[in-house]
């Protein structure tokens, strides 16, 4: 289990979290909710199984994944049942992918990255360095052609993805030492796994990777000085605070993180069409409701951050974002090129990018920044 | 059909797009889609009128409600079947709300703020001047008590309202004059129904109501300056770049306009569970796909509005976005106070945006800043 942690950071969660995956939560969750709405359940039920990369009842993603699977079984009139399986129940994590390839489960819920080892060109489907954000890459999937070249790489896996969450912008991540100027950049020791780390890497920074496990001590320690993770509902659950002081914005590395489910195919086409449309559409609505999840208690958890753990909220330096966004289009372009498939999306995203980064700036941020007083 | 245009912009569409109108569709769109997906529907079907304030297959919000319709049918596999009534096929637009309160139509598909006359907290949740993102109302509606008061506010009107749509920010309007600073808002004459009228008039512009078949004529004469409307998406097919040249943002008056599905209370509660959780999630997805089309399209079209028609974009100055905001407080808290289910509504809105902005300020808004070079 300990290769997860050079996945992505949000596979940590199956490491650090034994608290959180303690919580429990009901083995089988749809069971009593369904039984008044199955007058037309009469044939046996089709039983799927999911696997997740995270702990049970995770905030947002564990909790999400199990919304995820209620939906499907309510709708459907108790027609298809979904039993979910966290982190390590049935497979270990990062072995979900494979679960749904073979059949072995019908249905996962993850982050498209931890899958980049097998596909390189998965990761874009997660996010970019200083890419789309949530709004954006939700167009980008259902009308920008997203979508269709997602089912293409997914393809040879025998596997259908779908967005089914949104993590929003996440923080930059948590320090042990200011960040005044781009200068303080060279010799700092920072775990960040995925492209951000190798952004990072190219603008100067020493990029540990480590164990999760290991990631509190040696930030105690001074073997690292730096660490991301999510956002504040995420990370206070998780208790970096007591481990890193300042607390950097924007998080750069992930405008807007997106979440998956992936179906195994055969699984999928077995379904009458009125079934597989229950299952996109309670993908959809499960993609909505993790972003509103994220949105609406983001503030709360920086506020308790702040207030009662002492943390300092501290912003970026102008120079040192442009160094990373320059860097990172350095490094995006080295990715892309690594292989046809990935390029082929890439160059897909950017274009989109480019185009409703035009629109965006002169609706949702020019309103942003038009509402706040400063 | 003429007092249309006193309630709110996007219902000019019925009285201004008869090309769009024209452009017709098929009239029974959902009955071959579905044949093949209902092998349960043994019972005859349940029937369902849907009345709209949209011309047919007007751009994202006449076609957004074709999709929800289509969407019912066929995830219930047949079980319902739902026709769709462009404004003023059944009844005149602005009588929907009243038509699906007495069970004349089953559902509607509309934007809250056209039954302010009716209901003055109804507006509310549409959008408020400098008020919630699309991302943010979403997450206020499902996270932070805003459903439930939605619930409230149409309970009276045997309703049940749910988010089906978003505009995303809109354009601050069109001018045939330019706006330099505060000092040229007295005098000018602007035509803006609903709360950004009043903000208007309080800032010191002299608002005018006007049919919206006279707008174009109003504009051409000089008998108003300015008017405003959506975005490009659906300005380009009005038209209106023929009669102004210059189109300013960001549309403060409208930051995120959602657009709402409102059910017949015994209609809904006549539905088998599964049924009304189909029928949620349908509006859920719809919700989704109309803000994926807008943040999708609306960069092409303002490409073509400025390359091909002339228009000259412009940003509004920081001062006279400042007076727009200061106008906004003052009025907001009188058309608050004008009711208790109004004020209560408000609070809770404002409330969440003080707090929701602090974490967009340091996510959204941060991200967006420092990934656009200038």
């Amino acid at each position: 289990m300990n290769t997860i942690v050079n996945f992505g950071k949000l596979a940590l969660a199956g490491l650090l979290s034994l608290t959180l995956a303690a919580c429990g939560g009901s083995n089988d969750p749809v069971a009593s909710d369904t039984s008044q709405a199955a007058p037309i359940a009469k044939a046996k039920p089709i039983e799927w199984k999911m696997v997740t990369t995270w702990p049970k009842n995770f905030p947002a993603l564990g909790t999400g994944a199990e919304h995820l699977a209620q939906s499907i079984t309510a709708m459907s009139g108790g027609r298809i049942k979904v039993k979910v399986y966290a982190a390590g129940e049935l497979v270990p994590a990062l072995e979900a992918f494979d679960a749904v390839s073979r059949g072995t489960a019908q249905i996962g819920h993850a982050a498209s990255y931890y899958w980049k080892g097998k596909v390189p060109a998965a990761q874009f489907f997660t996010t970019v360095p200083f890419g789309l954000t949530a709004q954006e890459m939700n167009a980008w999937l259902s009308q920008g052609g997203g979508q269709a070249l997602w089912e293409e790489v997914y393809a040879p896996f025998n596997i259908i993805p779908m967005a089914a969450g949104n993590t929003g912008t996440q923080m930059g991540g948590w320090f042990n030492k200011e960040i005044n100027s781009v200068a303080d950049l060279s010799g700092l020791k920072m775990r960040m796994p995925g492209l951000g780390g190798e952004v990072l890497a190219d603008a100067g920074v020493t990029v540990v990777n480590m164990p999760g496990s290991e990631m509190f001590t040696a930030l105690q320690t001074g073997t690292i000085d730096a660490t991301e993770f999510v956002g504040p509902y995420n990370d206070l659950a998780f208790g970096i605070y007591k481990a890193a002081k300042y607390y950097y914005y924007p998080g750069w590395q992930e405008p807007g993180s997106a979440i998956e489910t992936f179906i195994n195919k055969e699984a999928f086409e077995a379904l009458p069409e009125d079934l597989q449309l229950i299952v996109r559409a309670a993908a959809r609505q499960t993609n909505a409701e993790i972003l509103d999840e994220y949105t609406a208690m983001n503030h709360s958890a920086l506020d308790t951050l702040i207030n009662e753990h002492g943390v300092i909220l501290k912003r970026y330096p102008d120079d040192v974002l442009a160094e990373f966004r320059a860097s990172t289009e350095r490094v995006m372009e080295k990715v892309a090129a690594n292989d046809p498939l990935s390029q082929k999306v890439y160059d897909s995203m950017t274009r989109f990018k480019q185009n409703v980064m035009k629109w965006s700036d002169i609706s949702e941020r020019a309103i942003l920044n038009a509402r706040s007083a400063d």
